[in-house]
């Protein structure tokens, strides 16, 4: 299969999602804020994971799109609320300005709160198509991944151990939580809304959880090795901030060794998914192997 | 009926509730900001309207105590991000140093997300008892009341109408949504969780509706006349940084009674319901005699 076509198509179906999805009347400000951080491009991999998961469990991409945006405005709000000036204070964010720096902190958090809400307002719709008990097995899904035992969790310890000594536990607490609870959890939805029997649900999880942790560490290398230009992020700023990472702890070696091995582990439960997977298993190798 | 007895009653349920149903383990300090503001006292009067509603429609108050819990969670999150310095910029609440006065800056922005966040994952539980359809309905019917069209909208014109002259329409835009929306929707949620049919369904909503407006300028109110002791923030707080209120665009005198036809014409609303509406009622009557 061609990623790069597959990717292009599920991108755009995205993003005319979001851009039709997403109100744009009053307040006209904060939806400004809220479709400036929303429509900045980016890669959409937590959709397009969803979208390809419902896909190997035999549901088209567009009957899921509702759900794929939903969680592109939970990520997205977690960007924007861990650029403010409080928590990472980042100037730039996917080579343009960060939401506060072109509005105001203040629209920003409201711009943050909007979306993390609005992605709840997207899976409740769900239900007209993948029935209610789907939808909210959706919405526990998010809440449970996107909350304080999930991402935000990571996102207090991330920045609790900076300046700090962090033993491998401490680390994997932070990816696992951090960025690897809702890579999972977008995987998991689309097994759900697929109406997936429990085996597969479980399978495609445990796939989903493996990439969610190459996805971070392949992550951490970037920030060592990658260019500014591509990253369109200040490269190095988290061994500036002294940020644990794969690399500070197990140097890029050892890391990548390590980012290899969940990489096939995750394949392997794709396995019993046949020819219907590939878009997934295409979608993991870019998630391990990309320069940006 | 007596109402201080049935609100203690209620109130302790909630509070029960919530301490039980809140996570405290790690990450340790993000839960105890959460519980810190949770936890802070408050009258609980979204939860106590919910559970009402559903009495009025036959359903006992413990039969929604999630939801009336998600519903306080909600509004509880509302407040930490409201108090921070980009926003309104307060120290006290309830009496006490507001989130990011006891803890820090990031700890109470990500408290505020992990509280929002939790309002769906609880009422994602509420599936178990009410049935998927209706606790789905509840979901979507909380995400646009609390979202950018809802609460977040009426919070950003509040900030934008600061030190700005604003008519009438601009001033019922911000009651509208600010507050209103909210109080509404647990009016009308536990309506929805009980099953009510749509005519009783109407009624609440319009009840809640006319009760929320009713409670906003009885706020407005006691931000002119009321003592610092038994608000515990500042008075006149409002007017110095020149907000806009009901008293300040329409006087005093004028708007205590349209505080009271409000009160009145959300009572009619709920003549159907005969006796079953009594907390109801007296719920309503509190909101808007209340002096603190």
């Amino acid at each position: 299969m061609n990623l790069a076509s597959y990717m292009k198509d599920r991108q755009a179906l995205v993003d005319r999602g979001l851009n039709r999805l997403l109100p744009a009347a009053r307040p006209l400000k904060l939806h400004r804020a809220m479709r400036y951080s929303l429509l900045a491009g980016g890669k959409r991999l937590r959709p397009l994971l969803l979208m390809a998961s419902a896909e190997c469990c035999g549901t088209p991409a567009a009957r899921v799109l509702e759900a794929a945006c939903a969680f592109e405005c939970l990520h997205t709000y977690s960007l924007i609320h861990d650029d403010l000036p409080a928590l990472d204070n980042d100037d730039l964010r996917r080579g343009r300005p960060t939401c506060h720096k072109a509005f105001d902190e203040a629209t920003a958090i409201l711009a943050g709160d909007g979306l993390l809400t609005f992605a709840f307002e997207l899976l409740a719709r769900c239900g007209r198509r993948a029935g209610d008990r789907r939808a909210l097995e959706a919405v526990a899904l998010l809440a449970r991944a996107a909350g304080s035992r999930g991402m935000i969790g990571g996102q207090t310890a991330d920045l609790e151990a900076e300046g700090r000594r962090l033993d491998a536990a401490g680390l994997s607490y932070i990816h696992t939580h951090k960025t690897g609870d809702l890579l999972t959890a977008s995987v998991e939805c689309g097994a759900v809304l697929a109406g997936a029997p429990p085996a597969r649900r479980a399978a495609l999880r445990d796939f989903g959880r493996r990439i969610g942790l190459a996805f971070q560490i392949a992550d951490d290398i970037l920030n060592v090795e990658g260019s500014q230009a591509k990253l369109g992020k200040k490269v190095g700023s988290d061994a500036e901030l002294r940020k644990a990472t794969y690399p500070a702890l197990f140097g890029v070696e050892k890391s990548k060794r390590k980012a290899r091995q969940e990489l096939q582990a995750g394949l392997k439960r794709l396995e019993p998914f046949g020819r219907a997977a590939e878009p997934l298993r295409a979608l993991a190798r870019f998630v391990v192997e990309r320069d940006h």
